[in-house]
């Protein structure tokens, strides 16, 4: 069922600093930070030649990642996003098998506009796991 | 400088049950599980198309994930692996630019019969990075 490694997210406190060392230390192509007001963060793309790295930090007054930070206010890997050819089949096919989804249980359009949904990390192992279907459509 | 992700590592307690998960509820292609005395790992290699997650389990009395896996019982992300051409002018750059590689700052050979070394978590953002030279070869 999982495809693609799509992004390892990594919660920062502070994107500008991290960029640059992913740019200058590490010597990898990073983006311009991309504000996503609607899912409360800024976002850089560390653009890798197999998958891609999104540096996290957070916008606004209720973002996913503040607690996170609260809690390693060094910052930490997040999450781990794997794609899917259809959200709505893995989204049964892991309930069927006791997994939780987060929320209401239906998938959403995240924040490369395209449908999500993101498993309980008690389910597996510590980790946060999000699955983006590949294709931007829903099925009916 | 950096390349390809080549791994993303989980630390989990209970290497079975987590391959287990992997395989049937995420529908991946998982390995046998690989004991790595050398390392204190017992390893599950999840096949992803562009990528792989290695599944670790603690094998032996000093595991290096051991102290990992005390803190967080259910496990959790432990470490990205980026590739690099050469990893002693990697160890070099860094350096340079202030970032501290653990253990006595050589390379050394990983896991994989490549060279690697492990950048202080504390540099990156609370994210402990591993380079592995992508030929098995050292530059003299």
């Amino acid at each position: 069922m999982i495809g693609r490694l799509n992004h390892v997210a990594i919660a920062v406190p502070d994107l500008a600093a991290a960029s640059a060392q992913y740019r200058d230390a590490l010597g990898a192509k990073v983006s311009e930070p991309v504000e996503e007001p609607d899912h409360g963060v800024t976002v850089v793309f560390v653009e890798l030649p197999n998958t891609k790295i999104e540096l996290l930090e957070p916008l606004g007054e209720a973002s996913p990642i503040a607690k996170f930070l609260e809690k390693s206010p060094a910052g930490g890997i997040h999450h781990v996003c794997y794609e899917v050819d259809d959200i709505g089949d893995a989204a049964a096919r892991l309930q069927a098998k006791g997994a939780r989804v987060l929320g209401d249980g239906e998938p959403k359009i995240g924040a490369h506009g395209k449908p999500v949904l993101f498993l309980h990390p008690k389910d597996f192992n510590g980790t946060l796991i999000e699955l983006e279907q590949a294709s931007a459509v829903m099925a009916p």
